[in-house]
């Protein structure tokens, strides 16, 4: 609020509306609201999300129809990138199965594959999806990537549709998911998902990492898949419920690396910059940008 | 010794000389020779190291004065730059403080530093450290390196000499180690060196990584450092003995990574090539390139 405040001094910030009905506000700057909160306010022009998924926008069905603008921010972005490139390099690397033998104290070089013979598979190409692309392409690794519409991606092999979601799975080695969740997304790893990946990889089998958002995947049948080894070893950084529960049992797998919602965490001085500059440059007549299409959900 | 063969088909590889002052050798491809193995082969032309380190090959005091070539090969560069990355992302993104958090089923998200806070410090700006560089800088770390003699890099603010170390070390937040061993760097990561560092860093205290040879550190200065606070964590690569000896109190050290020599071991199909056709060449009246500094160890 301070920060909006510095960068809008001729405007009132409120917390929230002084009243159902408040006249006076024309735009609303949110982060998982209270349902309702959004309703009746008859001078609403745009709403601002305070981080890149939408979700918990849309999830209030009462939201009234004014554009909602995503965040797109570079810190975001770098910071999302270093996550799944860290995520990628400890599986690719073995990272797990190094912390294992230091604990048994037993020293024994493993088999590393090189760069170029992993495919590394990324769901969700927009802007997140695209600027791990970018960073993981220097390591040499091989790069694949799924989105709901065609895209073209340099130095990726792109698939789109439900045919290329089942390509794009048998194809990867490591999976990254960075997808929104949507009603057509919500549930997406599942059984019949996480059946759809290779049997083999140079790794052993395949790795999924997911950053996305927790309602894409179900805890449990990860956990299937890793005990009946579809699976090799997971990175999530969401869950179906947050915080994880304390007797979910994803924290002791130890096949299982779990960060608290962590992978991408901007600072509100990154991003509230960008918000008030779209505010002022829609005062001025100018369009808003990364406005979110509510048919697609994000 | 398959590979060769394939590469040097008219030559007869042999796995050892037949006979001390076997006149037939003239050249000799070498990895921890045994020593007074290369001494007294009166045709010996030049000797051709199995990695990019040639410390293993000077121990041997008796090793004649021909040249000697170090392997520099894409694919073992890689494979070093890939192992910085993925320990420094690692101590960087508080992977030590998230394991622990997961084996106690702690959520609790820890401030997250920027990339542009942090300095990365690299000794040793060979072909490995200037890799190093190249590979961290998109992320947009800070860089600093050292070398023993003046080198420009781009992108890191470059120190050289014994002022310069310090300096660097003063600087540095997470520190990489990618050093030759020579007499001038034996034991160097020690007390002195290790009280150098900075007492706070934006992700707590100085991170330490040792990729080089286990012949720069004092396992015990380390365990020292680490345990009143010098340092917060290491990622150690080699050790004063290797195999790590089964009762090191490394192994079992909290905030210490091991792995066994593993960061780049590059596979002989890699390497092999490049040592045929230095061969070739050499036969072919041209100079030995990666030639060793044999008054400067490395």
């Amino acid at each position: 609020m301070r920060a909006l405040q510095v960068h809008l001094p001729q405007d009132e910030i409120l917390l929230r509306p002084r009243s159902a009905g408040d006249e006076s506000i024309r735009y609303a700057v949110v982060w998982k609201q209270p349902p309702g909160v959004l309703s009746g306010l008859p001078a609403l022009q745009a709403i601002f999300s305070l981080g890149a998924g939408v979700d918990h926008i849309l999830a209030d069905a009462t939201v009234p129809d004014v554009p909602i603008v995503r965040i797109v921010a570079e810190d975001l972005s770098r910071r999302m990138s270093e996550y799944v490139v860290w995520r990628v390099l400890d599986h690719f690397r073995r990272g797990c199965t190094y912390r294992r033998q230091q604990a048994a104290g037993l020293w024994n070089e493993r088999a590393q594959p090189g760069a170029g013979e992993i495919t590394i598979g990324i769901l969700g190409l927009g802007e997140l999806g695209r600027d791990a692309a970018r960073m993981l392409r220097p390591f040499g690794f091989r790069l694949a990537g799924w989105s709901r519409t065609e895209r073209q991606v340099e130095g990726v092999t792109t698939y789109h549709g439900q045919d290329g979601l089942h390509a794009c799975l048998a194809a990867s080695d490591i999976l990254v998911v960075l997808l929104p969740l949507t009603p057509q997304t919500h549930g997406l790893i599942g059984d019949d998902f996480l059946s759809r990946l290779k049997r083999e990889t140079p790794l052993g089998r395949p790795i999924l990492i997911n950053a996305g958002r927790g309602g894409l995947q179900s805890d449990s049948a990860i956990l299937r898949a890793l005990n009946d080894g579809r699976l090799m070893e997971a990175s999530l950084d969401v869950f179906e419920r947050e915080p994880l529960p304390k007797d979910s049992p994803l924290w002791r797998h130890p096949q299982i690396f779990v960060t608290p919602h962590a992978a991408a965490s901007s600072e509100p001085e990154a991003l509230v910059p960008l918000i008030a500059a779209q505010i002022a440059a829609h005062r001025r007549g100018e369009a808003l940008t990364h406005l979110v299409d509510r048919n697609a959900g994000y």
